[in-house]
């Protein structure tokens, strides 16, 4: 396999990984949501707080995006663009999920959302993700 | 060279790359900003607009920061992790930097940062930025 090969097959290796986790998101599969993810990943969410450490702190800031998503859940990517190298990656993506409007139903929110991997015993791992929105104030 | 020492290599190449920019923006060189920027970044920052695309663009992005900072310019890591491979990177941290506040006077705003990094020709080169805050409603 040349290089080429070896960056496509990662790349499609860790599309699945996302691609796979958005899925899990979507069918409030939270134990499918864990599966890529590393023990000491570092999220930072587009709620507070401003940082959730470790896997136990990361299973928690789906609980209010659970309560608040009315079915069926959006968690999709509307652009998403991955950086593969052999045993390190990112994904860049626009995403569009539904949170609770200024009357309490659910309205449609874009967030930008960025994705850090690492291959670990042939494995992708989802080691980091950064969820957000621009400022308001 | 071994991968172990290989990675150290390149998680020092990639050190010295994030903080030599941190360092520019501190002096306020806008040249020195850009000098290992990929002419694709695709900038997610703190204020709106929801992304910014080329360097063209990211290059503006930094227009209102300059305006509203005071000398000395803060734009600093309090806390900073390194994923390199031999050829894609990310950085994960937590920065300080100074905003404006309601009375307009600069306050220390806290913000975080996830940068991505490929190495072309042997060059690491930032091709990503993610600087956001949590949202506040």
């Amino acid at each position: 396999m040349n290089d080429r090969q070896h960056g496509s097959a990662d790349e499609a290796a860790v599309r699945t990984v996302v691609e796979s986790w958005m899925a899990c998101v979507r069918r409030r599969d939270i134990a499918g949501i864990l599966q890529n993810h590393s023990p000491d990943i570092v999220m930072f969410d587009v709620p507070p707080p401003f940082q959730s450490r470790g896997i136990e702190a990361y299973r928690k800031t789906w609980d209010p995006f659970f309560s608040w998503s009315r079915d069926p859940v959006a968690f999709d990517a509307t652009e998403m663009s991955i950086t593969a190298g052999a045993d390190v990656a990112f994904v860049v993506a626009a995403m569009r999920c539904a949170a609770p409007g200024a009357n309490g139903k659910p309205e449609s929110l874009d967030f930008r959302l960025t994705v850090g991997l690492r291959k670990i015993d042939g494995r992708w791992s989802i080691t980091h993700e950064h969820h957000s929105v621009p400022a308001t104030d």
